[in-house]
């Protein structure tokens, strides 16, 4: 099923032990996070239908959510460089049939994505506000994760347009804005109805938190067992083995 | 320390298991659960100053309190013969001096105590809408879970007038409502800061959630590790047996 794609410098190829999946990464421009992996093994799926990623980045959600469902997949990035990395990973494992890079300001995605017709949105936006402290001097990294391009409202409205009425909406964040993004789901009508929080370890604090909604949604939130990521320095817990070899979350 | 008071038919003489503490309980009219001491072992206390527990029921919440803390607690419970159940647990206790029951549709409590002045707010409300199913025969049981006398809208407006600027309001209710919860927080300007899930097992969903909140606080929500109550059945974890015998969750 593998292709052969070019690669720029400084880029190299990733297996994702998962499904046969290959990913072009670049330290210096958009390497995934296990924060992606999360949501991609979370998020409930059709088994087809249609489904759009927002801040797709080099395409990791995407790529990974191929693996679960048939659907029609687009990812919406509005960086050309990992646009463009995006679109050769689909080519280099043989997906171009069905999933799709859309090089676009995701604010105005919906001038050509048709509007409430989509099963499921995803997105693993940036966490940290635009005016913070820390912001890398180095741009592809800052905008991941700093919402330069686009504030979580921006991808909390436009997925609330894209979806249809009952389906699904699904994000990664940080738990300390969680009041915030449950304010803005509610607000743009997606209801939460599933969250999962991730621990470090079992007895540390959250630091990401995997929700998802219902357009239209009636209210009754469910909050799954927690996902601890290791049981000891270095070593991950059988259940985040289990997510990187493809399992769900 | 521990008083003679008289006892109803019915009723029984409780250990608390901290503080030689002692409770008057009676299984038909109100009975204490793990919900209560959760959140008495969760909030964040002033050494001392002035507390107020909203649903106070049979006063478990601020004799647990007590212990912790030096300030004045008042207990607000609307049915007269709970409050008499409270006030004598009080006495049995030797708390009169500092833990007082006001009998009083909590509605209305904004009339008799000081607005704006309260340290901390507690409140165990019940979880239950009032039009829900299967509502209780027994007029205390079915107040205690179903929305008779009061709403969660109610509840947190009403903490939200009592509590002063800074400070906080924590309470207990379940993982379905979370989102109403930090909503009506917000509304009444009670910023959710810190939360603990509460699972039964921990490879099992959330069945409580604690909430603390500050009157007029910035946002940043910090989510605790899970608080897991079993290890097997009938069994609890070893953080379940520190908390009943005083422990702060």
């Amino acid at each position: 099923m593998e292709r052969t794609v070019p690669l720029l410098p400084g880029e190299r190829v990733d297996d994702l032990m998962a499904g046969g999946l290959a990913i072009i990464q670049h330290p210096g421009v958009f390497c995934f996070s296990l924060d992606a992996v999360l949501l991609a093994r979370f998020v409930t799926l059709p088994p087809r239908g249609r489904v759009v990623d927002l801040c797709t980045g080099n395409g990791i959600i995407p790529l990974l959510l191929s693996t679960r469902t048939a659907a029609e997949i687009v990812g919406v990035e509005i960086q050309e460089r990992l646009c463009d990395m995006a679109r050769r990973s689909v080519t280099l494992n043989g997906l171009d049939d069905r999933v799709s890079i859309l090089c676009r300001d995701l604010r105005m995605c919906t001038e050509v994505l048709p509007v409430g017709t989509f099963d499921v949105v995803t997105a693993n936006p940036p966490y940290l506000p635009r005016d913070g402290a820390d912001v890398s001097p180095n741009p592809y990294l800052a905008a991941a994760r700093h919402e330069l391009f686009c504030t979580l409202e921006d991808v909390v409205r436009v997925a609330s347009r894209l979806v249809k009425s009952g389906g699904r909406v699904a994000l990664v964040h940080r738990p300390a804005r969680l009041v915030e993004l449950f304010s803005l789901m509610r607000q743009y009508r997606v209801e939460p109805k599933r969250v999962r929080l991730v621990h470090p370890y079992a007895d540390r604090p959250a630091n990401l938190v995997l929700v998802e909604g219902i357009r239209d949604g009636g209210v009754e939130l469910r909050v799954m067992p927690p996902l601890v990521v290791y049981r000891a320095p270095g070593v991950y817990t059988d259940e985040v083995l289990r997510i990187y070899g493809g399992g769900t979350a």
